[in-house]
Formats: structure tokens, C-alpha cells, sequence
């Protein structure tokens, strides 16, 4: 069952509760913007079902909402930038400003972030490259729910890589993808429904094949794309790893086991003391035309993507570009309005008698 | 059968016969260092196995031994760099090198590159930015042999990623790995064993489970990364196309399915009128203390890879470090020789009568 609310009811209350957090009306509403992106884009995982895991962190002391953010390194295309633990949604789009601005300058910009926190979406942040006529990346790490192939341990999150390529008459290419095999929130989905998961998405507290979706909290672990040595595991493990290194090891976050639990994650452990400073993540932004002139540039990616748009599928199946089913959604619901299911719906309103914002305006 | 060479043996060869095709003394060093560091690294299907394809590419007129490569392009921070259709191997590391002064200069160096060729094991350009105190990164795209999810053309080759990471006592963190769930390589070892493939390597002509490692090459096509929808295809699908955006898109190459096939890799089709100018690579330097003191990292970099080294593991398996198998080979076959497999022998004894280079010395 899902009831459906208008993208700007749900709007003006997430601005609300940010606000009674202490937030700046500037920060509550930036941060608003990216969650509610993800209701829209159809990431119902990362969207207001996440909000009430904000507010928990915000009162267990973890969550700054008036950060005083900083660079504190740079050179003409790099910066190391200090989020001050406030909230990462905030945080990154700071952080994508500061690449976006380099790379007007000398045509690529590069920026890794500590002390920050769960940013939502990946590809909000890659996205803000596009208006620019750049190429936009963005990277963050993630408590740790997968282990690398061979391990028992879980060492990385599910580290996500989004990139954003704009094209001329098509929409742009935006990749957003969890390095684990399938994100986290696909096995709560299971979770709910007490249903079996496909075997290759999680190991048990062995090692073994599983299909219990509630395995990688008992013991077991999500995988890495690939999902097993022979359809190469290994690869899923060197991309969660190469995200973890550039948001964690290169920035001063956290990194591997120590990443911070987000409130609601379901995460496993905080390793203590930590390593760094908060969660971490890493921006760049490139200038198409430090490489060749936008316009041809574009042409050519309209021709990329008209080619495999076009390309002959399998009975019934058709070639998506990345980024068609989050747009097509996106348009759906910005008229629709977005659906939640009952048990975020009851959050909300819980939440809504508790930092005293009517859910119902 | 196996035969057993020196390093050193092979390299005299290898370089007398990129003499012989005309290439200056220092290109024919350089490319033979590229071609024998895969052997050496274990990555035998990208070493002098493909030497005999190089000097036929070089008789069909498509390799020119005597390149002017230059920067057509540039900014502070990048480079588009044309390779005269030169040897791919020694563009590539041309183009690296441009990459890491770049870093010197402003933080970090990339460099887009057209009109290359084959460019040898992506890890080997990657890796040249560790002695530099730099983060290194190396993508090529590669001749069509993998379909993306749903597809039953043919649109990406297996485009690899390789990442180069320094760390302080540790040897450094290397990943290299193509974006299908397995190169071509361990296809043509099924082959001349007349084995089997596992489900997942490859499609058939429908687009259906095959095990037949012929399949790409009868119609069926390579799987990226993920093997199926289930198992999240749709991410080496996207990881593939990154990389042939940056490699052939940006740089004004080729792209998709007009990426020119290498002389022995079995390719499938060049489409005429080419869309651009030879195969094309995507090189990145990242000078680390640009973003953290360089020494401070590569501690944090060291508890990383002893973190996930010791962590505790399946029975009998243990945690590997990307590079960490390719750095014993390369270690042991310093010591012991190259192994090379019949066909091979055979193959580089022919070339060198055709070339007028005594094998044996």
C-alpha cells in the first residue's frame, strides 16, 4: 500500500524538520532539494525514508547544523575539504561547488571531503557538472556491509560511483551504481516482503551461497559486483576499494570498517577509536572543453547515445541508456506526485509530532 | 607444453623487431618495456603473444612507427593528445607523462588521447605516477566484443580501469580489470582447450545463457561485468561506457562499435566511415599532497592494505591486495624466465624469419 504526496507538501515539511534542527533556512532547503530528488528519481531509498535517520543523528550529537565548513589544503585543481560533521547533503554540494570552480579555472577540479555525512543521492551531486558543460563524478564511501571476495569480514560499504555527461539535443548520461552487487535497500525490499534473494547478492557468516535477504546482519555480508570469484568479484572488490581509498584514505575520513554507521543504515560496527574524521567522500568536475570544443563534443555524445538507444535488443527487451529510468520516473512524478509506502508514511508523522511539524499542512 | 625464456632474451628480440618496422631506438625500448612488463606481470595474453599482431598492423599501413605525437588541446590541467597513429604502447606513456607534469604543476594532470593504438597492459601506464608520489589512473576502450544489458549488438570492447595507488611500506595497491566479467583472453584459453565456459562469461546469438566460448565470435557477444540483470550487468554496462566516453568520446577517437579491432584480437567489425581518429585512451595523475601530506597517506594507505590483508577470511582462501598476484609473478619470473606457450614460440620464431631477427641469439 502507498499513499501519494505532492513534491512540494513533501518539501516544505523535510524543510521544516530541517529547520527545527537548527539548520540554516539556506542549508534546509539545499539538503531538501537532494533528498526529495531522490523520491523524484525513483530512489526511494535514499529520499524522505531517510529523514527521520537525520534527525537521529542530529540528536545523539553526531550531526553539526551549523557547520563551518573549510578547505583546508588546495592547489590550482585540488582542495581537501572539512564538512565539520554537518549534514554530507549539504556538505557535497559545497564540495561539487568548489570542483565546478576549479575546473573553470584549469579545466578540471578535484575534491575529497572528510568530516562530512550520508550525502543521498550520488548523482545529484555529478548532475550539478552538467549545467556547466562538464563532466561531473561523484564518490563516497559507506559503513561497512559487504566483504571483499575471500573475506568473512565486511570492510567496504556500498560505495557507489556516479557519473554525469551532458549531450546536446539527448538527455544527459548519468551512471549511479552501488559497487556491491545490489544495494542494501534491494534487500530490505526482500526484508518486508519475507522473500528469498537471488543467490550471488550476499554470502553467509561462512562464506556460502545464500538467499537470506536478513544475512549480511547475521553474520553474513552483501557481495561485490560479480558476486563470485569465477564471474569476477575480485572487480566489484578493486571498484568498492578505489572509491574507499579517494573518499576516505586520500581525504582524512574514515576508511574500511571504521566508515560511520548512517543512523538508519543498518550498519554493523563503528570500529573505535577511529581512523579519521567522519565519512568521507570525492568530487571532480571536468571542462569538456579542456579536451575539445563543447558543441562537438556533444555531437558526438548525442551520436553515443542515439547508437546504443538504437541498438538491436533481446525479444522484448530494450537498450536503456543510464540515466533513462531515474528521468522517465523523475517526469512521472514531478506531475503524479510521489507514492511512499505505509511504514514511511507512519515515520513521517511520527516524526511530525515530534519536532512539532504538522505532516498535513 | 611450456617453453621458458629470459627477460632479457625476449626483450633483444622484441626490440630488434620494433627496430625493424622502423621505429626510432628509444620508441622500440620504450614499447618493448611495456610489451614484456605484461609478460613478467602474468598478463600473458598482452605481451609478446600480441607482438606479431603489432608488426602485421604495421604491414596493413595502419601503424605508423615514426609518429609525431602532439597536444592538440590544453589547459592547465589537460591535455587531448593526437598519436599519429603510432604504437599505443609508447603514445600511452607519452601521454602519462604529460599527465604527471600537469600533477607537478596544478594537482592533478588528464589527459585524453586519439589516434593511438593497443596500449599493452593498462596497469603498467598507471603504475608510472607511483614514483611520483601520485595516484595514477589508465582507461582504454577496446575493439566491440561485449553487448550492453539487452543488447544483442556488439557496442563495447572490454575496456579496462586500472588504478594505481602508493603506499609506504606496502607494495602499492594496482587494480587492473576489464569491464566485462572476463577478458577475451580466458575465452581463447577455453578454445584451444576445447572446455567450456561458465554461464555468465557470454551470450548467444539470442541473447540467451551460453557455454560456449566461441559464442562471441558466432554471433553472441561478451557480458559485462555482472552477467546478467539480476546480478547488475547494467553496472559493467555502465562502467564500460565511462570508459568509452572518456577514451573515445572526449578525445575526438573513435567510440562504441567503430573502435578499430587489433590486428590479432579477433574483433569483430570496423563500421566504415570511421567516427573519429584511431582507438583512444584516458589517462589521470593525482599528485597525493595535493590533497594530504604525501607520507601522512601513505601510512593511512599501509593500515589500509594491512587491514584488508589480514582480514579474516574463507577456509582455506585468503584477502588478496589488487597487484598482489601480478607482483609475485613478476617477481618469480625475474628470477626463473618467461614461460611461453607452443603457438607462441611458433608464432615469434615465424616473425622473426619474416623479419630477419634470429630468435636465438
Amino acid at each position: 500500500m502507498t499513499q501519494t504526496f505532492s513534491y512540494q507538501h513533501l518539501f516544505e515539511f523535510v524543510e521544516h524538520i530541517f529547520i527545527k534542527m537548527g539548520c540554516s533556512i539556506d542549508h534546509a532547503y539545499r539538503a531538501t532539494q537532494v533528498l526529495l530528488n531522490a523520491d523524484l528519481r525513483g530512489i526511494d531509498s535514499h529520499g524522505v525514508a531517510r529523514l527521520s535517520g537525520y534527525v537521529r543523528q542530529w540528536e545523539i550529537g553526531r550531526l553539526n547544523p551549523l557547520p563551518e565548513m573549510k578547505i583546508i589544503h588546495e592547489t590550482p585543481s585540488t582542495a581537501t575539504f572539512d564538512g565539520d560533521a554537518g549534514l554530507g547533503l549539504v556538505v557535497a554540494q559545497e564540495a561539487m561547488k568548489i570542483a565546478i570552480k576549479k575546473a573553470e579555472q584549469v579545466g578540471t577540479g578535484w575534491v575529497a571531503v572528510r568530516n562530512s555525512g550520508h550525502f543521498g543521492i550520488a548523482a545529484h551531486h555529478a548532475m550539478q557538472a552538467l549545467a556547466h558543460d562538464m563532466i561531473g563524478i561523484s564518490l563516497t564511501h559507506a559503513a561497512s556491509l559487504a566483504a571483499p571476495t575471500h573475506s568473512l569480514e565486511k570492510l567496504l560499504g556500498t560505495n557507489p560511483i556516479a557519473v554525469a555527461v551532458p549531450a546536446l539535443t539527448q538527455p544527459p548520461f548519468v551512471a549511479d551504481f552501488a559497487t556491491t552487487t545490489v544495494a542494501y535497500g534491494k534487500m530490505q525490499i526482500l526484508q518486508r516482503q519475507n522473500a528469498h534473494a537471488p543467490t550471488g547478492w550476499a554470502q553467509d557468516e561462512k562464506g556460502g551461497q545464500t538467499t537470506n535477504p536478513h544475512a549480511p546482519k547475521e553474520g553474513g555480508a552483501l557481495l561485490p559486483l560479480g558476486s563470485d570469484r569465477e564471474h569476477s568479484s575480485h572487480k566489484g572488490y578493486c571498484l568498492g576499494a578505489i572509491v574507499d581509498i579517494l573518499s576516505g584514505v586520500l581525504s582524512g575520513a574514515n576508511f574500511g570498517p571504521w566508515v560511520p554507521p548512517f543512523a538508519t543504515s543498518g550498519s554493523t560496527s563503528e570500529r573505535q577509536p577511529p581512523i579519521g574524521l567522519g565519512t568521507g567522500h570525492f568530487f571532480g568536475a571536468m571542462r569538456i572543453d579542456a579536451f575539445q570544443p563543447a558543441h562537438e563534443f556533444k555531437q558526438r555524445m548525442d551520436k553515443w547515445i542515439e547508437t546504443f538507444r538504437q541498438a538491436e535488443a533481446i525479444e522484448g527487451k530494450r537498450v536503456l541508456i543510464p540515466g533513462d529510468p531515474e528521468r522517465i520516473t523523475e517526469m512521472f512524478r514531478k506531475r503524479e506526485g510521489i507514492p511512499l509506502i505505509e511504514p514511511v508514511v507512519e515515520d513521517l508523522k511520527a516524526l511530525g509530532d515530534k519536532m512539532e511539524v504538522d505532516f498535513f499542512y
